[in-house]
Order: C-alpha cells, then structure tokens, then sequence
C-alpha cells in the first residue's frame, strides 16, 4: 500500500491487504462481506465496495459470482514490487529508434527463448475462428469489399467496437471512431491531432517504448512522470508539472500499463482527468491491455470517466487476439476531422476484409470465449514466472505483480548493467528487454521486462532459470537464504 | 509533337506522327519497318526504335509480335492535348486536406456517376481469384501468420514483386523492398527519409493531389514544374530549379502520371537521372500507374535506369487488382534503415495474412493473366470517353490521350470555373475532380480529372453525356461545328 493514501477506500484495502500480507487472512479463505467491512471501519458500502475493486485489480482479492470475495490463490509474493520511479524532472528528446528495430528482430528469431517482446505466441492466441471468418468474407465478400474503406473504416466493425465499450460504461458512437493499422497508428494519429514538432509529452515512466519511439519519430519531447507500479504515475507531481510546464499532451496506459502492469483506480482517473481538464491539456489513452483482466471486472478506460472529452482512446486487439490482423482504434470526441486527415495522408484506409472478418467476429460472441481463456492463461504463466524469479533471481530482485496484461517488470540489484545481462542472455540463446529502452532518459539500466505471452512450458522455465543464474552472477553475488 | 526536339528519334517520331495525323498513314495500317525508316531518315537502327517506342507510348502505333509497327486503331484524337504547364516559380505550402476528404466521401457514394477518383470498380477489378488464395491463406496458415510480419513485410511477396520486376530489367533485392500501406505509405516513409519538416519537394504540375495531402502532412513545401501532357516535367526548368534552390527531393510518376498520364521516354529519363544526381537530389518515384501500359512493352522506371542508388521507388497494386487490400511497396537502396524505423514507429507492420495470398497470387501467374484483360478494358473506354467528350464538350476542349492508365485531363476553355461545376455536377448526380486539387498553388480551375476506372456502360454515357452538356453551359456558348 501508499504510505499515505489520498482516499477513505486506500485506507480500508491497506487494511485488507496487511491481513492478507500477515497470513491472517489465508490465501482461498473468504474476506469480510462488503456489509461486515463496511460497518467495522465505518465506511459507506460505496467505499467499501471501491477497496474490494482496487483490491481485485491487485490481483489480491477475488470476486467470486453470488459468493462474495476471496483472497487470491497464492503468488510467490514473496519479492517486493519496484519503488515508484524517479525520472528526471527535465523532457528529454528520443533516441531510440534503433533499439526498437533491434527487439523486433530478435523477436521474430524462433532460436531464442521468448522472453523478449510482448507478442503472444500464435499457439496461446489461436484464433482460428478469427481466420475462418476471414476465410468465409474472402470467400463471399471479396468483391463488395475490393475498394478502399471509408475514411474511418469498417462502419459495422466500428459499431461492434462502440457496442463492447458500452459494457464498461464507454459510450461512444460508431462516428467517434476511426480504425488504425494497430494501436501504433492510432497513438501516432492521436500525438499529431493534439501536438506540434518540438512539443512535450508526459509520459509514464518507465513506458512503452513504442510509445516513446513514436515521440521520436514525430519530433515530440518525453517527460517522464515518477509512476507507482501499482496505481500509475503520482498525481501530486503532474499536476506540479502541468501548472509549470508546457505540456501538449498526457500519454498514459489506463490498465495494465507496459511494462509496469499499474492501473490507477477509478478515482484517480477522475482526479487525472480533473488535473488535465484544468489545464486544457488533452489525454492520450493507452489501453490495449484492458481486455486481459484478472479481476472480476474489466477496469474502465478514463474515456469511460471523462465527461468533457478531453481524451483521445487508443487500443487494438493486437494484444488480445490477432497481432497479425493489424487493427486498431482511436476514439475521440474532438478533432476527428484533423486525425481523419492525417491517417489519409499517411496510410489512406487499412484493408478491408481483415476487418468485416473482425466485425463478423465479435459480433459472433467468439472474442469472449477467446478472452476467458486466454487471460487464465496469462494469469497461470505469471504465477509461474514469479514463483521461479523467486527461485532464481539474485537477492534484492523486486518484481511487479500485475493484476491483468502478460509481462512483468524486474528490478535488479543496482549492480547489474542490463545491457551486458542482454547480451550474455542472447549468447545463452534468450531474449528479454532491457530496462533502459522503457525511458527516453535512459533510467531503467538495472532493470527489464520479461514477457509472459507464451505460456508456461519446459523450455520458458529453463530459460528463465538460466537468466536468473545469469543476473545472479551479474549482481556478483551468490543468492543467500529461502532456498 | 515538341516544336524544338531535342533529340534525334524525336524528329523521326514527329516525322512519323505527322504521317499518321495527314492521313497519309490510316489506321489499322504498316509502317515503315525499323531498317526502311532508319535507312530513310539516316538514322541508327536503335535510334528509330526509340522513336517508333515513343510513338507506341503516346498511343499512335502499336507493335505487334513478329509483324512489326501499325497506327494504332483511331482514337478520337480530333481534340488537341493540352499545352505543358506554367505553374508559379515558387514553392507553395500545401493545404488542400479538406478536399482530399471529400473527394474521397464523394467517391464512395454509390449514387453518383463514378468519374471523381481514380479507383477501379470491384467488378473491372475481379479480385476473385486473389480472395481465393487469402481465403485459403486464412484456412491452412493463419496460425503461422499470426505475429506480427518482418518490419521489411513478407519475404516471399517481396521476392515475387522482385522478380517481376526483373523483367522491366529493374534488378531490385527482397532486402530493397518494404512492403507498406498502399502507395501512399510508400511515399510518406520516402519523403520522411529524405527530407525534413519545411523543405521543399519539387512536383509535376498537376500532380497527384494524395501526393500534395502527404507533402501537407509532413509540413513539405510543393515546387511545381511545368509538365508536358505527353514527355512529363521539362527538362531545362528542373535543371535550372537545382542549379538555384534548395530542393530536398523531386518527386516524379515514371509511367502514365495522375492525372497528366505522361510518360518520360528513356532517354529523358536518363537525362532525369544525371540532373539530379549531379546536384545530390534524391528522385521519389511513384510507379503505380506502371503496369497499366496499353503499348507492346511496359515503359521502364526510373529505378530502372538508375545506376547511383538516387531513387526511392512507390507503388502498389491499388490501381489494377485490390484497392481494398492495401498492398504497396518502397524499394530504395539508401536509407532504408531510417525508412524501416518510421514505419515502425507509425504503422508497426502491415497485416500478415493479404501479403500472403498476394505472394501466393503473384506466383501462380494470375496477376500476368489479369493484367491482360484489364488493360484491354482500360483502353477500350478511354477510346469510349474521348469520343464521348470530343461530342458533348464546348469547342477549345484539350484532352490527353494517354498510353496507358486511366485517366484523363481535359483543359476547358477558360471561362469555366470547375469548381462551379463541380457543385452543378454533383447536383445532377454525377463526379469528377476539379483541377485545382492537382495543383499546391491553385491552378487549373478551368481543367478536370475524368476517371475511366468503371468502364464504359450507358450510366457512363449518359452521365458524360450530361458533363459536358453542363460545361459546355459553363462556357458561355453553344457549341460550334462538328455536329
């Protein structure tokens, strides 16, 4: 827990969670009722009910359907969570571009353990319902589809989309929406709509470096906001950084942020969105990882909280499904017009089969089959993968642990340079991402991202207790105790 | 033909064409063989075949196999073509978004005559045999495929658009090519490589208004060249505007430009080259309109010709068989590590699965097969259309009569203000593109596009019919003569 926390809630869940970390409350065993809690710290059930929430996207309690809450099978959460970061308070320019190349590459190399970029395996995503629908539209379609798509796209794709995010309270309508060639045209798009060459972006830190990749290639500047691994970037110092600063636009992961797996709860999203609002500054949202939640309920995206259109909604289902299919979205409620333009200029319209397949898809019911099972999937590999970072993992490793999404964020001891463990990993054929290419400052140099996107399997658990032989010999240390 | 040649089988071209234009040489009849004319007029053998190439662009003779050189089948070709252009010397900033926009919403719209954008009907196109191969593509690979692509694209589409290549004696290398969204991400990630936000990019005149949207978007600088409706951009203004400016890039269509439909023969092409290399100016090269040629051999790119790496090549196959799946591609042989690392940053990849059914298609030789026939329709109603507008328009029209593509550019007298009737047009149902959407600094209001990419039928008819009843009406008087 926050060692002051802001709300009525963070108190109750930072009880909660003492009787969870104590082992009084015992992993499987049933928690107080809302009721129960409610009336023993004196709270309303609104708020009870709010700390349970913050508690599920914890992955500490969970919901169970006319049952109540239950803590969550054990994980090894034995290792402590990372520090909130602390970037530099200037905006740095990016230059990262050649990294980002690099990681692809290596990516694609099927010799090299997979812990390296986020990317699904194909296996785990079997979408091959998704291909027969895209079968069945060449099949019957081909020929009603042979022309460019209307500026935004796919109408009927865009209304399954507005017709899901309604499930979470996202109201938007199908002319809000415009399809992208993945989340990376829809975040370039957004950056262009709201933002000039030589303009600031806050950012998270550490991010995506995608996300900072894009920076770069538009001219853009990164500050880096200081962000908790749980709850996302300090709002105290963004809103010191939007009162002193020239700040184009926020560009902020609202679930399961990359790498760090942080969600901000409800309530500080709304807080977000009042700071932003105040200071006209747009917000770009980053949440292609929303879909992958392990909780009970999916957390909504700030879109679903902003009431004055100050955001600018990013996400695929690159993450989810279909990386190969390429299809993305931005939503927003202002300047449309401006973002339309831009994407005619830059990629005309995207392809058009692949998404009256995607429509055809969705429409059918089969992405929430898909999505029940891929995120037990996920949910079961990060169990896995922190029980053996436990194992193998020099002393003092801290380790996220993410509530939904499929990566985790290590911290190593200081004395380990990410970039020599990089390359000794890929000699011992591995991949992982090195902490530094998450910061456009170059912060992050004892850390890195692992990937949890292909299962738990024989091959992922050698390589990962190889890695931590590996950082172990780094940190120039052997590994005392727990063992 | 030019008043003043500047070359040799110029003279024996216009020698040949006054021939055809007198009378002397009817349609349908032999010409003079290669040795005969080459023997007549005291020129080299390679010489008259440039000449008789030429003329074979321009759409006068045709070759046919082991027969030898005939006048082509008579055109309409009573209406004279336009004269080269006369833009402003300076460089303009672009801001033509709006249009673009629109133009493309009116093309979507079913209900109006199709004579605006230059898109192929579904039904010209007859993709079925390509949504075959993607349908099984999605059925038997999808699970390979689902990831994202090489940053480069598929390897195998880039090696079969390799070969084809090859036979127009481009020798380009899979690892030259990227494969992209369409032409027009093609020439974005080119300009992007070669030039900075405020730099000028020297252009046709007209040109291609997505080329002046992508020049907009990257905040370029058009500079028009005077532009020949037959040989394309005059040759002494290029070389006196790099002697005297600042140019980033020239960019130039090689084959059957939008909207002029000009070809550069060879020889100019070559002098092109030399220009531009001598004063260290990068040549982007947009080919798309390539392989539609109607003469016996497909006029050969820049690229081609090139033997110093100055070109970046676009293209796509928008134009001749699938708008709607959105495959293009850039060959260059500088830079392409910058290239890649924009695409990346804007785009990421390309969907996986169309690039397969593409390289599929390409290799089963069904595109050569497809090729054929759709040139041979092209051809027919750009024959239809200019006999069409040679009836119905006002006296003084000038009209191309391109070699290959499908376009056409008429000139209207000069009291005809095409924005007029354009907005007359649409009311009676019926598209076109003004002319000034070709142009950065808002010439040619008195010209339009005319697009022959839905074939000729009495909807065609009527509404051609109807166009120019309507700019005859423009123009301020019935029309004379001829009737």
């Amino acid at each position: 827990m926050r060692a002051h926390p802001h709300f009525q809630y963070e108190e109750v869940a930072g009880f909660i969670s003492d009787l969870v970390e104590n082992g009084i409350l015992p992993p499987g065993s049933r928690v107080p009722s809302l009721r129960q809690i409610s009336k023993q710290r004196r709270v309303g059930l609104t708020t009870a009910l709010q700390a349970y929430r913050l508690l599920e996207d914890r992955g500490i309690l969970e919901a169970r359907p006319q049952s109540g809450h239950y803590v969550a099978k054990q994980r090894a959460v034995v290792l402590e969570q990372p520090a909130i970061s602390n970037p530099p308070k200037t905006a740095s320019t990016v230059d990262i571009s050649g990294v980002v190349v690099k990681l692809l590459q290596y990516a694609a190399d099927p010799a090299l353990v997979p812990l390296g970029c986020a990317i699904p395996s194909a296996k785990l995503l079997a979408a091959g319902k998704l291909d027969r629908f895209l079968a069945r539209a060449a099949r019957m379609k081909g020929a009603d589809h042979n022309t460019y798509t209307l500026p935004k796209g796919s109408l009927r794709l865009r209304q399954e989309i507005a017709r899901r995010a309604l499930r979470w309270g996202q109201a938007l309508s199908a002319e809000e929406i415009v399809i992208t060639c993945g989340c990376t045209e829809a975040v370039a798009l957004a950056l262009q709509t709201v933002s000039k060459p030589g303009a600031t972006i806050a950012v998270e830190s550490p991010t995506y470096f995608g996300l900072l990749h894009s920076l770069e290639a538009l001219n853009l500047k990164a500050l880096e906001l200081p962000t908790d691994p749980t709850s996302g970037v300090d709002l105290p110092t963004l809103e010191k950084v939007l009162k002193r600063k020239s700040i184009a636009a926020c560009l902020l992961s609202s679930s399961f942020n990359n790498p760090l797996g942080c969600t901000m709860p409800d309530a500080k999203k709304l807080a977000v969105l009042d700071v932003l609002a105040k200071h006209g500054v747009p917000l770009i949202e980053d949440d292609i990882y929303g879909d992958i939640y392990f909780g009970a309920e999916r957390p909504k995206p700030f879109m679903a909280l902003d009431r004055r259109g100050t955001t600018l909604y990013c996400s695929s289902f690159s993450k989810t499904i279909a990386p190969g299919y390429r299809i993305g979205w931005m939503a927003t409620r202002r300047d449309m017009q401006f973002a339309l333009e831009r994407k005619l200029a830059f990629t005309l319209s995207g392809p058009a089969l692949p998404q009256v397949a995607f429509a055809d898809f969705l429409s059918s019911g089969g992405y929430d089959n898909h999505l029940r099972r891929l995120k037990r999937v996920f949910e079961d590999t990060i169990d896995h993968m922190l029980r053996a970072i436990d194992k193998s993992f020099p002393e003092g490793t801290r380790v996220t642990q993410p509530a939904g999404g499929f990566v985790l964020w290590l911290e190593l001891p200081k004395s380990v340079d990410c970039h020599v463990l990089f390359d000794k990993a890929l000699d011992n054929g591995i991949c992982f991402a090195p902490g530094d290419v998450f910061s456009a400052s170059g912060h992050f140099r004892n850390c890195l991202r692992l990937s949890c996107g292909h299962g738990w399997d024989g091959r992922i658990e050698r390589g990962l207790a190889q890695l931590g032989a590996l950082a172990t010999a780094a940190a120039g240390a052997s590994r005392h105790g727990r063992s």
